[in-house]
């Protein structure tokens, strides 16, 4: 029986992290940050206010204790301590008195799904606001209201978290999450838990490559990084955005710009092996960090691999998506889908056929059957006549499997085997494809 | 309300030009430049008879001024004045008394379809006939017919019109359509009207490539315009050919022999914007002049957008291909396609993002949405993001239009919003594709 | 009326091969080389025991007179002489008296065709045995059994033959056949006999490769003459494996490893033009001797142009693949599909239209017609503007007649009329594809 044991750890910290208030900057984030640390030695980082990150510069650090709208009769109608949701992300501090028409024009609700509160964000131009169920909206009298928003924005700092798991070799795969949204859960809650520990679990293993797992503000957290690690870039062969990974949907791998990228015919590849429902759909410039990382001054192999993306589902920026819409055994699907991927990366490779003139004699070497049969080559077999036939040095394993359609790890076991029967050399520092 | 105007004055050239009997040589043709010349300024051109144009030589000019086929009673059973299409196009002159036997090998009809006239030439061998309906030709009673062919074939030239416009560079792009058909709409009154009416427009608009426009009887046409101006093939770099543009049928587009030529790209693009319903056919060496264009020699990148495409139609080359079967509305449908391919050659170019690490931030410009909102990106902002993104010198805006799915105006709208906010450069002097 | 004269003679030798017992080794190889020595002049050769061919050793000989099993009262059970599948090939000499249990140990059949006997194999493990249809063998007593096998496995040769027919070059189209299954008519009589009339045929035709069949056994066979022939193997260019060619299924190409090799597009274009079912398949590492012959050092152009290939029917390796099975009609299908498909490799080249600007005037020279119709052209002048607007040195006829969607023949008749009327010229000396 599966337990779903990783899909609950994650499950559980995603829990734990729910409640907190984070926006790009400010103690939400550091809070996040420290529990995270709590089940990996990432490295905090804060970048001050006015510093200038390539076209952006640093904005201040938002903080905020408290906010509501009360009626006239003193009841709180809107209360940050239900759902941090309800005020605006980023609201510049205001105490004042309005009619129910003033007050509309700060008021942000989704008639589409009445019963839902949007989020809401207004990092760049100083505004203050409330969300609100479009029914709640509605209903509302005319009165005078008490608006209260008791948060602070004053030079701070922007706070990210890293960490860098060296491998055998230099070349890093970048894992980046972002921590910036408030409580929601499968954007981004999903990505923030599954990074900690699919950084956890790839530390306990042997690895070829160096890891690096971000944990930053969307967008200018993302730029921040590539502006203050510049020389670090040349080191990244692959990566990928971790977001929405907790819901039940479909796979589905966003390619990197390049579209023919390793990293992306191994997510392919891993999804195809998994057998589970996955769509791959193409590059294009909005979404995530990725659009940092595929940036054409970098143009990084660097896809996304997620359930249903962002936007693609209704409860995505409103306070539905919550914690009944992640479950660990989703979770677990996906941690699941990032270790094949990774692991086809991290075992990809040439190889060179020793024998190449006709099939050596598998039989003698006992890797063959004794008695011909009727049909045709069981499965594993054929693996090591796939291996022997496309090692030629042009194609890797995860060409070969694609090729052949059989899974990576039946192609990979072929050539283990091949090797230790001396049929077959790694071809060493060749880059894969 | 679509008032169809340009379609109107297409189709009312094209009535005028209806009713004259043109050819390939002869005063038809002439007429017909002259009603050309009163809308646009042509030079027209005379080929005399027996120039070599490569493998050919001008043939003799025609020209028909009566023709009939009268019964024993003399009745006029066929009469070109009623007709030009009942006459062999290019016939000999004929005076002489023939039993119905006789006459018969001289005759011409379609049993698939009997009330039409067939329209049939003998250009390069010296014959006369008539056509006529095919429920006419059965019910000819044994009888002694006259047959009269008040026709002459001497020598004198092959006449054809030309017009240079000049634009901001020599680069040319050829607009080539046919002159030689007598009384049949669509094929090819209707590409004579357009490409008038086309001229007569660009002339009018700001112009990044020079264009030369050409009314030429089909193929001994094309061919003599080649060979008298090899120096000027040079300088073509897009072309279309203009014929069967006025009926109802969808759009199509014949690729130019390479198939992948920037004019194929920029027509199929045009038409999907479009939003109506085309198809895209592969080249074939038979049809039009894109044949003589499109010879190994030259393999010059023509195309050819029209409606429903010569061979296609019944009606095609017969009576019935007449005044009631293009509409100003169809002519006026393909016009806009025309403007809208040009509109992309024009236009496309290749940029250069010149903030190209990570996305400039759009929104102290000005170009973002201020209230980050719950779904996906609008439109053109998303327009935005892509030619930032693409723009590194490697495509074009056209092929920002076709990987991002947005129509080419959005595209360039967006790189000419970027290039005003400074965030983007034309770079001169590179061919697109 | 087709008679199938070619189809009915080589079913009559398939028919004369059938009883023979045949092995990778032994008297009924030799003797099936005599009856293709009756045919067709093709010279044999032995390889002594124990000789080194690349990772292989040739096996002992293995010769067979009898064997049965009897039950306790002295009756034949199993025997040899009614069919050569009861015995396991390559059984190892026994003569004992056995249980039923120990008897099962040496029995093979198949639980889901309890009619059929299996056909078995032990080359490489000295081993022996039964096979019989499941229907007998669950109704098989406690007894004791009498096992007799009358075969002897000692130091020999293998056998193989070869035939080298010249043509006007040296490059070579290798046809190899495989000849060491026993009474299987489909797998691989049925090639065995094709190859026999092909290259009966051949020898009397015109001829520009030379031409290199092989009746080898499988695998070892081809390994054995890839070893002790590895200086000829560069003069091969394309090549077939021919096996199951005489059932009722459709036809089917499986491709070389290369993939896009000139007798993989000559091999589809000749099934298309002969408008029967036919299904393309991708080359995989099992299979016959394209195994070899596509090994990575080799990498040869070799293709196999079956019926239903080996494994997909379930007749395969049983004694239902019988002489009912395969019936001349359908090895005349195939004997015809080769010969189309090595027409189309005889005939293809390169050629140059010597009048490249624009069309030459087909009509002066008697080859287009001469009143102009009304619809699209006849297939054939289509084939002269074809041929004519490709022919710049880049396509070879065979791509000319893939891109034009015309038969093969039409553009090498087209091709052979613009030679004879001076407006093309075969390129020599350059590689086609």
């Amino acid at each position: 029986m599966n337990s779903y044991a990783a899909g609950k750890k994650i499950y559980e910290l995603l829990c734990k992290l729910y409640p907190i208030c984070r926006s790009i900057t400010g103690n939400g984030t550091r809070q996040t940050l420290a529990e995270i640390k709590a089940i990996i030695p990432i490295e905090t980082h804060e970048v001050p206010t006015g510093t200038k990150v390539f076209d952006w510069a640093i904005p201040k650090e938002w903080n905020i204790k408290d906010g509501y709208v009360k009626n006239s009769k003193g009841e709180k109608i809107l209360d940050f301590q239900k759902s941090n949701l309800h005020v605006l992300n980023y609201s510049a501090p205001v105490h004042a008195k309005l009619s129910l028409k003033e007050l509309q024009k700060h008021l942000y609700f989704l008639e589409e799904y009445p019963d839902w509160i949007p989020y809401v964000t207004s990092y760049y131009k100083e505004n203050w606001g409330f969300a609100l169920p479009y029914r709640q909206y509605k209903t509302l009298p005319d009165d005078t209201y008490e608006v209260f928003i008791d948060s602070e924005l004053k030079d701070g700092n922007l706070s990210y978290g890293e960490l860098y798991v060296p491998g055998a070799k230099k070349d890093e795969i970048l894992l980046s999450t972002y921590i910036c949204h408030p409580s929601l859960a499968n954007d981004n809650l999903s990505g923030i838990a599954l990074a900690a520990f699919l950084a956890k679990h790839l530390m306990q293993e042997k690895r070829t490559y160096s890891y690096r797992f971000l944990f930053i503000p969307e967008t200018i957290g993302a730029i921040a990084w590539l502006c203050r690690n510049e020389n670090k870039i040349k080191n990244i062969r692959h990566g990928l955005v971790i977001t929405c990974v907790g819901d039940q949907g479909k796979f589905t791998y966003k390619k990197s710009r390049q579209g023919n990228a390793e990293i992306d015919k191994a997510a392919e590849k891993a999804l195809a092996d998994l057998e589970k429902p996955y769509e791959i759909i193409d590059f294009f410039p909005s979404g995530s960090d990725e659009r940092q990382f595929c940036s054409p001054a970098f143009n990084l192999q660097v896809g996304s691999l997620m359930k249903t993306p962002y936007g693609r589902f209704p409860e995505y920026h409103t306070s539905a998506d919550d914690l009944a819409f992640v479950q660990p055994q989703y979770l677990e699907d996906t941690f699941n889908a990032y270790l094949q991927t990774l692991f086809i990366i991290e075992n990809n490779g040439r190889y060179l056929n020793l024998n190449p003139k006709c099939e050596p004699q598998l039989g003698k070497r006992g890797l063959y059957h004794m008695i011909g049969t009727q049909k045709e080559n069981a499965p594993d077999e054929f693996a090591l006549l796939w291996v022997l036939n496309l090692s030629d040095g042009n194609y890797s394993l995860l060409d070969i499997s694609v090729r052949s359609g059989l899974t990576f790890s039946q192609i990979k076991n072929a050539a283990d085997v091949l090797v230790s029967a001396g049929l077959l050399q790694k071809i060493e520092n060749k880059p894969t494809s």
